[in-house]
């Protein structure tokens, strides 16, 4: 019974869901959430309250999904990843809070952002408590390999949120530099959660580094399709707004590609709306235009096939298995959002 | 040869001063420093200009010396107290960090404060990253025990700061609540840096707890004593800025004992000053006099002598030492620091 792991012609598609990745972790995943819940917990009436409005705002949880698929796919038996997929979780919600600061964003998950409600000083405390409960989880999960990696990880993370504060607004940003931004902000955390399920599992180096691959390559891919659905009315449909990224003059590859695409006059559009900052309301659906004239989405988009079909290859070395099938349609399902 | 512990006249005092401390843990700590500087690089160069301004504005480092002060008397022979002395500095470095974005400080350590210079949001991310090398330096160590304990501490911490954003601004905070904030924003990262100490010598829970009690309650008497200056003429000759509590409308114990004590009149302009946050130029001579009134500042100082003591006697059960006798030396010099 194979499993079809291809994107183009050369067989049959898989499903562009997550709902196998949903169904087959779901007695896990209640575990974790119950964990998630307990460990946003404090005496400290704030923490929860602020903590809280963010872990139930409707995120996914397709990182600790990741985490337990990976370990159950290499065979693990025990419950210690459970502790794993919570800290990963925990990390990416500590993030989230701190980068809402720092973007000044108004809006998460279609809801007010938690610092728009309790102020940027919660909102940084909260997200360093959460940092903390993460780690002590890790420390519960009794890895040191596991702690290794998700400390790293840690550490990525904040440098490739540095790295994309100083390339900000930086129109000359070439595609090159701007993958090393999302390969530290964005996919070194699916990586690091890809990898401590075979870690946490005792498989060989070999395994655990496809497992890094996939990780990385469908995170390159997630926030590629992020950068598309950003300008594309696709997610309006979705309930979020339009063009933060360009409000926030964040240089993503929509832009860049436009930009180098452009001719002179376009390029002193960009200029003038990403590095002076001077935007009027007709800007953004001028911007959109541009990109669509260029092919700049279509083309992010293509990109981001390219990254999830590296992702589909590296599971090759796993025997075929639903947790298999399931983390290939969980890529899948990442390029599939942008339609 | 016995050392006197006492404080009183029961025998010889101790001398108030870090010499001693700063002799005896000279060569490891400058072992420390280099990690420090090491581990403050990246290839993003905003985090190791932002990082090195704050680590080479001349803090005591009186966090990591505790730690290799407790390992080296409880016979520690390895090098990996330099480890875990390292990351207890980042800990307090990153908290820096995130106070200053905080409190919206603009001075730190008698130099602009980071934020001021690269903005809150690099400051932010900056934290974030030195927290993560800290548990990338505790993971080296590679003791569970110790990141387990220090984790604990980097939740406590988050813990105190959001307790101290919730409690701000009351007039009506006890003694006993202010002191849980204290307790949780500056006495446990004393305490976990004094008790990893004895973890990673491998000493048995007893003389983990004497170290865990010695930190706590040095770490107490530390920031009581520095409420204190804040209102003193001392800080001045240091440096420093007097009356930045008093600005940020901090309820720290000098405010608390002279609320209490105050008269109805007294209390309507603690009210006015920190609740309502009405502040002219004759208000913080004003808050001063009404403290030097009650004996405000020098119970503060008091009561940060009885935690001294406590800090002391929890030493006992440990053999004399140079060792013993320069973190008692510590504890007076916390304590002189007020006259």
């Amino acid at each position: 019974m194979g499993v079809v792991i291809a994107f183009d012609g050369s067989g049959e598609k898989p499903r562009a869901s997550l709902d196998q990745l949903v169904k087959l972790t779901g007695a896990d995943m209640a575990r974790v959430n119950d964990l998630i819940l307990e460990k946003a917990q404090s005496h400290v009436e704030l923490i929860p309250e602020l903590a809280g409005h963010l872990i139930n705002s409707g995120g996914k949880r397709i990182r600790p999904m990741m985490t337990l698929a990976a370990a159950r796919m290499c065979g693990y038996q025990g419950m210690h990843h459970l502790k794993l997929a919570m800290s990963v979780e925990f990390m990416h919600t500590a993030t989230l809070l701190h980068d809402d600061v720092v973007d000044e964003s108004d809006m998460r998950r279609g809801k007010q952002a938690a610092r728009v409600i309790w102020g940027n000083q919660a909102s940084v405390l909260v997200g360093d408590y959460l940092l903390g409960q993460a780690f002590k989880m890790m420390v519960e999960a009794g890895s040191l390999d596991c702690l290794r990696i998700l400390s790293e990880a840690a550490c990525t993370i904040a440098e490739g949120e540095v790295l994309q504060l100083s390339a900000s607004q930086d129109t000359a940003t070439t595609e090159d530099s701007y993958l090393k931004v999302v390969g530290a902000k964005t996919a070194a955390l699916f990586q690091a959660a890809a990898r401590v399920g075979a870690v946490i599992a005792g498989r060989p180096k070999n395994e655990q580094e496809a497992l890094d691959s996939y990780g990385r390559n469908i995170g390159i891919a997630f926030q590629l399709v992020d950068d598309a659905l950003d300008y594309s009315g696709k997610q309006a449909e979705l309930g979020k707004s339009v063009g933060d990224d360009f409000r926030e003059r964040k240089i993503t590859l929509p832009v860049v590609l436009s930009f180098r695409r452009g001719n002179d006059k376009e390029r002193a559009f960009w200029k003038r709306v990403m590095e002076a900052g001077e935007q009027t309301a007709d800007d953004l659906p001028y911007a959109t235009k541009l990109m669509e004239r260029h092919g700049a989405l279509a083309d992010t988009i293509e990109r981001a096939k390219h990254y999830g079909s590296i992702a589909c290859d590296a599971l090759a070395i796993f025997p075929d298995s639903e947790w298999k099938e399931a983390l290939i349609e969980a890529v899948a399902f990442c390029i599939s959002r942008a339609h």
